[in-house]
């Protein structure tokens, strides 16, 4: 079967949930070998446990499922959706772009086959995963979430604060998000908070030239094996309807958008003739298609553009820069801000959350933390408490630039500005000088970032400022932020966070090479890398060569002690 | 000519003293283009500043100097150091293992052919840079290391504390080290302490099967290329003798070794034959040959080794190791440790530098922070007092593997117990699970603790853990590192260090993408990504193309703003 991700000697295994019995939460189980000593002729086994591993590969990797794309994922959560009875299935599109795509014959043979129709919530009601949180209702999403995020907790033991009702109470006071839009039932439910396991967003997407369908979904598919928790398609090419079509019908994992973009591309690129009613069509569009989250630049306020005019590299956000420019034609307040309530009452039909963008954010080691950047937190801060009124979820992104000292004002503006909304942040890159190497100089900011608070990590590869990335890169930078998210997991104390390190470790020190590279966030580079080392037998390696190797002598040290 | 080393539009020039004028400091100046800017017909151009980088190639990229490594590279300090009339020349060496390789025939295809005579300190002298500091001797490598410290700053006019006087004061108070054996007159004075730029060390050399002496010399002029402040020949196999002569010869830049590694080898491997009249020879062997500093594991002692028991991965120094086993093997004290005041001695005869080995530093997340390592350090805090008082410079090595919410501890004992002598660290890795990517998750670690304070970091290749490190991993290794250091750089405030930054982000911002890449650490690697990327013409790239270019809406929102 072609569509199958495949981890060496793991084994997909589900938890169920206590609250609801029927949901099954995926993981990935390593199996270790025994650590063998032999001392003279004595030799003793000892067992090690099954390392427990955050999975975000979805069906892919399970060999008990078949997963035809153009069938579409199982709907894990339509059962659930259903037996709320807050929403209904509709007779057709509203969007009035969405219908004339669907109509259009000659995109036929581009078209995803098994298109639903849509459910919206029923008049009047809100279905987002913090209205019933502020109801009191634990959702089966809420206790998937809290099963998920502490893995290994319960076989080893280890003590955890993240219980469902936990969950329930974050997702309330807007600390936490679950984006779960009712018409991406593929998805898994995940959360994006400061007291969760830290997560991290991969971009792909096409621009005006490059890439087709059948590489952005096996894209999407890469980003889901390596460790990608949720997914932006920024595509701006063409297609973009059928595309997302296709990525949202196959993913596993929460989907984010701009929907400016399209927007912009529904208008030939005329940033003039953008206007309120093409974007809420597009959202709808987008909304009924499953989209999990927008980011919208709604905080870019008609004062506060002229800010960026002193900077090194003016605005660097696509978005930002559209509107600024938009505001600066018409001389008036964005389309975005102003229908802001609106924009809510919709998003609040489907439970998408809001990503609050910064349009403002900076693109340069010079242009860090100044005022154009902190006026728009303000107004991000003010957008939050609104978004929250109509109970939809919003979470708030973030830079950018920053050099190491100043980031820490970054996160403690944010948490005070925006309260305690999660923050998702861009890197930042903590130095300019590096391109080819952005993904490094943007993960020593993401890990210090996250560390202090921020809750999701956008991830940067390698060809950042340079070009798209390919295949290769998306692996890289999404190990690379697992690396940057799983170091502030271990400095913030998630529960369990450091079974992996100490699993590894352990193999480490036993040579059990292949256990070591099993629980490593990418088996198949550490063993090539392994194997080009020309290994030589036993308990040592090329490395340091028999009498030089440190963990060999250090157990013979140990050993004589024992011994004496 | 093969050994030449180039930048793309580099030119390499040379600032002179004002104490001694006739010291040229060579640095790499690159030259940009104007900034064109076009509004209807009108067409103006603003002259962009040259950049300097600091400049570790040495005589390789300067197109003035034939560089042919039989010959070796200039003998740059020669007539400084026999300016100060405290060193004579020896009549054979010292080293009766370095007289038997000199004399044994079977050698002569390896040897370096043009080999002069040691230098030594005249009966009774101490010839280090330490020693002539604590007199308020100003050297010629005192005020080269100040003009090179100050890159940029006096093009710019950017105030700087770091002064001839400054760096005296430093080095005589132990607070920085000018590595500068009197045998290696080739290398350029550099300076390692907290108060300067943040230098990183890369590692060469073979183990027991692998590499060459061609491919020992090629991978250090390679590390000088992409920026490696400082070179440790790690070398345990065949021909270390041979190989060190010629890596020292054609080194621009300070050379360390373990001279331990090389005792071991002349014991066939065996521990338990290690003693101080071997290690003796082996120190002098290499003093005469010019190493410039040593790695001494003098802080294990007895009474700490078991107190590594209780940990996940043991002892993972070499050199800790090593020593922990000679010490239980014959339950005393080591020799590094007993005869450390005559180690110092004979090192003051050289000015070489000691660089206090942290034998007991912790390998996994796990074992950070532990017993067994603070107790070394107080060892090390000891012994550095010791070195002083014999005028020997200092430093004190560090882990290794620590959780970024400990790095901060680590440092604090360091400046504590060691009383603000420099600290130089392996990293630290921030995590065990990603093999394969241990030069970022260190890179994390290590620009954390540079931030900090510390003064020069080891680098962590691709590799580490599976394999010795190839040619593009010691590239990339480098580049990482330069990344950590000048990120700390930022971060610190060292006076002129966002220069290259700023300069680059205006190029980025001005689409002068070939500035933008001669400026980079890597403008190789940029240029190659950028080529993959197809770029089209203009003012925009394939990334977001040409609607959604925000650096070009940015310039528009500006524009605008001037005409109204």
């Amino acid at each position: 079967m072609k569509h199958r991700i495949t981890y060496p000697r793991s084994e997909k295994v589900y938890v169920s949930g206590t609250i609801y019995p029927d949901i099954r939460v995926g993981m990935r189980r390593v199996h270790q070998v025994p650590t063998v000593t032999v001392r003279g002729d004595e030799r003793t086994e000892s067992d090690n446990p099954d390392v427990y591993i955050y999975d975000t590969s979805g069906p892919f990797s399970d060999p008990a499922v078949t997963v035809d794309l153009k069938q579409g994922l199982p709907r894990l959560r339509e059962s659930w959706i259903a037996a709320r009875g807050d929403v209904e299935q509709l007779a057709d599109l509203t969007s009035d772009y969405g219908r004339a795509r669907r109509r259009d014959k000659s995109l036929d043979h581009l078209r995803f086959e098994h298109i639903t129709l849509p459910y919206r919530a029923k008049a009047g009601r809100r279905v987002t995963q913090m209205h019933y949180a502020k109801r009191g209702i634990i959702t089966p999403e809420m206790e998937y979430v809290a099963i998920r995020e502490n893995m290994n907790c319960e076989a080893l033991g280890i003590p955890t604060h993240i219980t469902p009702e936990f969950v329930r109470r974050e997702v309330a006071e807007g600390r936490a998000i679950i984006p779960a839009n009712i018409n991406h039932p593929e998805a898994e439910p995940m959360i994006i908070g400061r007291d969760f396991l830290v997560k991290i967003n991969t971009n792909i997407g096409n621009s005006a030239t490059t890439s087709s369908i059948d590489e952005e979904v096996e894209k999407a598919m890469w980003s889901c094996k390596w460790g990608g928790d949720t997914l932006m398609d920024l595509s701006t090419g063409e297609n973009i309807h059928e595309t997302r079509e296709w990525i949202i019908r196959n993913c596993p994992v929460p989907v984010g958008t701009v929907p400016l973009y399209q927007t912009l591309e529904k208008v030939n690129g005329r940033v003039e003739d953008l206007n309120w009613e093409i974007y809420r069509d597009t959202l709808i569009e987008q909304c009924e298609q499953g989209v999990d989250y927008f980011t919208i630049h709604a905080g870019v306020r008609l004062k506060d553009i002229d800010l960026a005019n002193e900077r090194m590299t003016g605005i660097v956000s696509r978005g930002g820069s559209i509107m600024s420019k938009w505001c600066k034609m018409f001389g008036r307040e964005s389309f975005l801000y102003e229908h802001f309530d609106e924009i809510c009452d919709i998003l609040s039909q489907y439970d998408v959350a809001i990503s609050l963008g910064d349009g403002l954010r900076p693109g340069s080691i010079y242009d860090a933390n100044d005022r154009a950047q902190f006026a728009e937190l303000e107004t991000l801060g003010e957008l939050v408490v609104r978004a929250w009124e109509h109970d939809v979820q919003a979470f708030i992104e973030g830079p950018g630039h920053v050099p190491l000292h100043k980031i820490k004002e970054n996160m403690d503006k944010q948490i005070a500005a925006c309260h305690n909304a999660p923050f998702y942040t861009l890197g930042p890159l903590t130095t300019d000088i590096a391109p080819g190497y952005d993904h490094i100089t943007s993960a020593i900011g993401a890990a210090q970032i996250a560390w202090l608070g921020t809750a999701m990590l956008c991830y940067v590869t390698p060809k950042e400022h340079l070009a798209l990335p390919d295949k290769e890169d998306v692996r890289v930078g999404v190990v690379t932020y697992k690396i940057a998210a799983h170091v502030a997991d271990l400095a913030k104390g998630h529960p369990g966070a450091q079974v992996r390190d100490d699993a590894l470790s352990k193999a480490r020190f036993d040579f059990r090479w292949k256990d070591q590279f099993d629980i490593s966030l990418d088996p198949e580079r550490a063993l090539d890398y392994f194997k080009a080392g020309r290994h030589l037998d036993g308990e040592y390696c090329t490395m340091c060569g028999p009498n030089f190797c440190a963990m060999r002598l250090s157990k013979d040290v140990r050993n004589s002690k024992d011994n004496r």
